[in-house]
Formats: C-alpha cells, structure tokens, sequence
C-alpha cells in the first residue's frame, strides 16, 4: 500500500484565503449542479484522451497556468489511484470505439529523459491493465529496428520504428486501432501520419506545431465566464489575465514596444484586482512562447521597463523553443503567485485526466524558485509529490478548504482548462 | 490510508488446481479479447445501476453462486476504492441520463439491521460525491415523519416517508429525477412505486416478488457457454450447474419424487465432471428457494435420501422465505466447495460493481461454517474482509494465481454474472 511518507499536503501560507474559500464554499454547495453542467458539456465537447493542467494557488485565486494534451508524468501519480485510470480509459475507449484492441503510442524523440520513459512505461500499463494490447512506436530518425531502454524503476521499455504502408501506420507485426500521440509535435507535422485512416488522438492539429495558448485561453476566458455566471462569482478568481502580441524578434529587438505596451496594460488590470481584494502583493506577468512547451521561452516580469533591457542570454532564450523552433509569438499572461509551500519550498499542483475524470495527480515541489516564478522550467530540479487524494471524493461535512475539499476545487478549475481544450479540439 | 491488517489475503489451499490455473492463464493471456467483447455486450445490454456477485472458488472451478440486484454491504468495501465507485457512478448517470441532479434511494423496511443502514450511508456517499443530490426514502408502513438513525459508526441518516402525488414519487421537498431502489420487494410490488414517471432503477420486475434464480441461471448457462466458446475452455469450469422444479409444498411433502430425482441426476451430472478432472471431493448440492434471498430457505445436499426424511424444523425453514412468503419453487445448484480459508476459517469473495464496473469487493469469512455450506445465511456471523485490490490490475509479469490475476479473473467471472443479470432486465 501507499507510504506514509506521501500522506504530505503543502501548506497554504498567505494572509489572504477569503475569496478562494469564497469560492470553494460555492464549489460545495452546488456541486450537483457543477457535475450536472460538466456532463451537459462533455456531451456537447468531448474532452481530449488525456491532458494535464498546471494549476497556481495564490490563496486568493486558483487559476490553470497551462494545459498538456500529450500529458508525461504519469509514474508521479499515486499508484493507488491507477484503478481510476483503468477505468476511466475503458469508459473512454467505449465512448471512441468500443471494437478497440490495439493502441500504438507514438513516444516523443528524445530518448535519454529516463524519466519520461518511466512514464510511458506507466501509461502503457494502465491501457494493458484496461484490456488493450500496446505497444510503443517512435519517429526517432535514426531508430532502424527495436530499441530497449532500460529504465532506473528496473523495468524496460521497447520502441519500435513506425512503418507506413498505404494509409496505415503500424509497427512490425502490429496494426493499431487507435494511434495515441504522446509526442507534441514541436518539430511539425510528420508526413508519416497524414492522412492515415486509422484515429489519432489527440488530432495532429493540436501539436504545438500549430497550436496556440493564446487560442486555448480565449476559449478558457468563455468557459471561465460561463461557469462564473452560473456560480455567481467574479471569473478573476479562476482565470489568469492574458494577452498577445503580433510578430516579435528577440534577436532583433522588433515588436518590443508593443510587448511592453501590452505588459503596461495587463499589469495595470492585475492591480485593479488586486485593489478590488486587497491583495498585498506586487503584481507580475509571464511571457512565454505562444506555441513552446517545456518551460522554454519563459520570463517573469514586474515592470514594462524590464522588456527593454534583456540581456543577450535573456534574449536567446526567448527567441527559441524547445525543438530550436524560432519563437516569434508569445503570450502575456498574468501571473499568479502560489502560496502553497512544502516547508521552505513552493509546489504548484498538476491534475491529470483521462478522457473527462480527474484520475490524480502530484505537486511540482521546487526549492530553488520563487513564489513568482514559472516551475515547469528545462534543467529546474523538481520533486514530484503524489496528490493524497484523488480530486473526487469532496465532503460536505468538513471545511471548504480541507483536504479533500481543496483537491475537488483543483479538479474542478482543471476540468474548466479540460474544457476549454475540448472546444479547440472540436474546432 | 489503509491499514496493513487489510493486506490479508485468503489462502486457496486445495491439492488441486490445475483447472482453474489453466482458465486463469487464458483470461490473462486473452484479456484484450475478452474486454473487447464485454464492451460489446454492454452496448447490447447496458448493465443493472449495481450488482453484487457471491463467488465461490474450488481451485478447479470458479463460478458465481448468487447474483444480488439490490446489494447492501457497500460500507464493507476497501475506502481506497470509493473514488472507484464515485467514477462508476459518473459514468452511469451519464449513459443514463445527463440531466440527473437528485437521486431518492428506498431503503430495505427492516430497521433493526444497523450495519445495513451503514451501507446505505455509503452509498448515499458515494452518490452526493459523484455529484447528484440525494435523500433516503423507506416503505415502512409505520413510518408518518423523517427518522433518523444513530449508526455504530457515529455518524446518522435519515429515512423519509414516501409521498405519491400523481404520477410522481418523492419525499418533502425533494423531488427526486431517479428512484434508486435497495430494496429487494419481497413482500410484493409496492402500489406506490407503479406506473410512475420517473426512472427505477433497477426496475420493478427485478424484484424477488417475480425474479427467479433459475431464470438468471439460465441466461448465466448461456453466457458461460458464448464466453467459453470464445475462450476454448470448457463451461463448466466457471458454471454451477442446476436445475429446477415445478410446485414443492415442504410442509405436505407434495413433490418430494421430483425434487430427489432432480438431486439425484444432478448429483450424477456433478460426478462425471468430478471424475473427468480428477476431483478427489464428494458432490453435493445446494436446494434454494426460487425466489429467495437473504440465505433463507437453503439447504446443502449429498443423498438424495435425505429429501425423504427432512425433519419439521428443515421444512418449516425451506417453506418460507424472507418476508414470510410462501416457498413452493426451488432451485438446484451444483454444490462448489470453497477452498478459500483465513486461518481456520472459510472464505468467500463477493464483488461489488456499479453500472459495467468492477469497484472492488470484499470476503465474508465464516469462523462456523464447512466448506460445502452457504455462506450468507441469517443469524451466521461473518467478517467482512474488504479486498486488497481493486479487480482491474491484472499483471501479465506475474503468474496467472498471483493476487492481482486471482481478483482479475473474480472481476471476470462476476462481470459474467452481469452480463446475465443484463439480459434479465432486457427481457
């Protein structure tokens, strides 16, 4: 069974808890009519396979940051919460195409993050476990024949190279029913699956080739303002404040004043807010690649005037994403301080989703960043600590902001991004 | 989290096992397959809202023994797996109907049974934290105003009296979109349940006023043979074998001939099987009531000799059953040993499943009962023993009696259990 050890939940150390409690009251008291809502969604937007969303708690705000359709990390989940995976992929094979027996997972490329590979490995299990032959496929240029990667968790994974034949993607001896990406497609669309007859999920235009926040946190704005007004509660409190420039050049140092333009405006809205609440804080924004992932093209900034004096290593690393695509959209978004703190380290909560059920989650625990900072950073040292609970089980009879209650509202503002990934997807 | 007194699990402790392990072999390797087809017979035949399946396990056979359409026992399942039950929940209501916001249970009328009521307060748990209102009605005829009760476990519920206006079931002030009925209707079809507009769930007709256990046994015959064909092993390996009589009156001795023929051919059909797989036990079998419940009305058999010479007390039990109906059918059942023992004492799995899903399940285990007797009589004591897993992880790494295979392969043949049950309520 599960260590004591894990039984940890951050705490959450800020003056300011009203509004947030506010809010998860209002969660509780009408959460028949929330599930009912939800239910009345997914049947007008299905939700994606699988997706993660990083949350932030400011205490006096809980807001989803980002929102990962090709989701890693599933060896941090709690193992004793794998039964609601399982489950929660046969209800959504049912839904796909209840004649499913074989999935392809299309892995990302880069092969020496062990750690991924732990995830996939986790993945793979709990589609077995869900009664589907898997097998692992990848597009690595140089992968001629199968490869096993020997894992630290002392088990081994085996890649196989796609092969495409007429409409079909398989690998050898192996034609999948359902192709499931677990690569974001950084690098663009790969000829190898256009056009082909068997499903892809999530569909390839929702790789970050052609996929933008920006898109992704308008449609959040709506779902946000739909699931206030039904609640009747300021969207401010489950939404991050955004927005985005044209074309920028880093390196050459054009688009510049629109950015700072647009950070000048943004943080004058967040101090509205923040008047309006009486936040003591400073407010501050987040500039990041509009199509990146990874962490990469991301920068914290107080002050409009801070846009004008990167440094050249600021610079570079703004102007290239993860696949050293050039980055030349970004989105400013508000950002939101998390105060939940692991002794003297901060910890942002990531709730992952299967189909539409919330089935877990862990918290990204950093000691070497601040409450202001993005935590999902290339090369940041993390500790993933598995969520206690499983964002399912809340209890009318404790504290809105007691454990199991806290993990409902994360599952609830996760399932609005879910949402909000749903109606790209239908796009 | 759990404590480690529950990582118990029985011991199957038969010299022979090779049957069973050769079943268990072919479900793991064919689990692909076989959730395939389950997925394709709930398409046919969606699956009662729960179900819970009385396993009992041989060691060269496994077969369900009684098939429960209104389980109680809910509070003995392992707290670990509740999200499990709260993601089952999710999803029947969404097959059912995604408007659902309030749900009435109608609890059992015998008020006497705390431990009962400690399941019905489980599943009304269960049901507010999958989001749906819901309130617990009673058909006590006694009953003018709410009532609550204390329950061992501290907390309380309450039973409300049912009000008819029309065509509509509710109680004060809450009118309910689906009656959940836990109450088996043994007394009858209840007048103020018909011919109203609101779904029950299950229907009216499955209740033990008109259901039968031979009915149920043949659509299970069917189903075992469909999924043995399919599988290639042979039938009886996971089928008790039955058959039933016309009218018996215990009490004027009218029918007796047919009774022991009966027993007598079963017996024999018993043997040839026995002797077939080297079975070193002698066959025996189990004389139900037709329509029974509650372990009323049971008898364990070896000669049919032992019809003629009942004595008064054995008859005045086998002629009424629970709410004192009068028992003039029966059912015979091919007697299966269970071999599952804790210590000294005898072990039977029962497996809880709501909508199509697996959720877990737990041991009754008897201290004064043999290994040919029914376990779920009135008056004998049994611990619940909660399982240590949730049915769903099968571990293709692990030999096919490992823990997680052995609660895979009970998840299976109660899922069959099901799929009969399904075909019950389509007729």
């Amino acid at each position: 069974m599960y260590s004591d050890s894990l039984n940890t939940v951050p705490h959450l150390t800020t003056v300011l808890r009203g509004p947030l409690q506010h809010l998860e009251s209002h969660l509780l008291q009408n959460q028949a009519e929330i599930e009912k809502w939800f239910r009345q969604q997914w049947h007008i937007a299905p939700a994606p396979f699988y997706t993660s969303v990083d949350l932030r708690n400011a205490g006096f705000k809980l807001a989803p940051v980002d929102t990962n359709l090709f989701p890693g990390g599933f060896n941090n989940l709690n193992p004793a919460f794998l039964p609601l995976c399982i489950q929660a992929v046969q209800s959504a094979i049912e839904r796909i195409n209840i004649s499913t027996t074989r999935i392809l997972i299309i892995s990302e490329n880069h092969t020496r993050n062990l750690f991924y590979f732990e995830s996939i490995l986790t993945l793979r299990d709990i589609l077995q476990q869900a009664g589907v032959e898997v097998r692992i496929g990848s597009m690595q240029p140089n992968l001629k024949a199968p490869q096993e990667i020997m894992l630290p968790s002392g088990y081994s994974i085996t890649l196989e190279p796609l092969i495409r034949i007429d409409n079909y993607v398989s690998v050898k001896d192996f034609m999948p029913c359902i192709i499931l990406l677990n690569n974001d497609l950084s690098d663009g669309c790969p000829p190898i699956l256009e056009n082909i007859q068997q499903l892809i999920m999530p569909p390839l235009h929702l790789g970050w080739y052609t996929r933008l926040k920006s898109k992704h946190f308008t449609h959040y704005r709506q779902v946000a303002q739909e699931f206030s007004q039904q609640l009747n509660v300021d969207p401010w409190l489950i939404e991050p404040l955004f927005k985005n420039c044209g074309e920028i050049d880093f390196m050459k140092r054009s688009g510049e004043d629109c950015l700072a333009d647009n950070v000048t405006a943004l943080l004058h809205d967040i101090q509205k807010k923040y008047t309006q609440y009486q936040v003591p804080y400073k407010p501050f924004v987040i500039i990041k690649a509009d199509s990146g992932t990874y962490g990469m093209g991301i920068m914290t900034i107080h002050d409009p005037e801070e846009i004008y004096h990167l440094n050249r290593k600021q610079r570079t690393r703004m102007a290239a994403t993860k696949a050293g695509q050039k980055n030349t959209k970004v989105i400013i978004q508000e950002g939101v301080y998390t105060f939940e703190t692991l002794g003297e380290a901060v910890a942002e909560p990531v709730v992952y989703m299967i189909d539409h059920f919330v089935v877990g989650g862990f918290y990204r625990v950093h000691t070497e960043r601040g409450i202001n900072e993005n935590l999902n950073a290339p090369g940041m040292h993390f500790e993933p600590l598995a969520f206690v609970d499983s964002c399912i089980t809340p209890n009318q009879d404790m504290e809105p902001d007691a454990c199991p209650n806290r993990f409902y509202a994360y599952g609830v503002i996760a399932r609005l991004a879910l949402l909000a990934a749903a109606r790209e997807l239908q796009e």
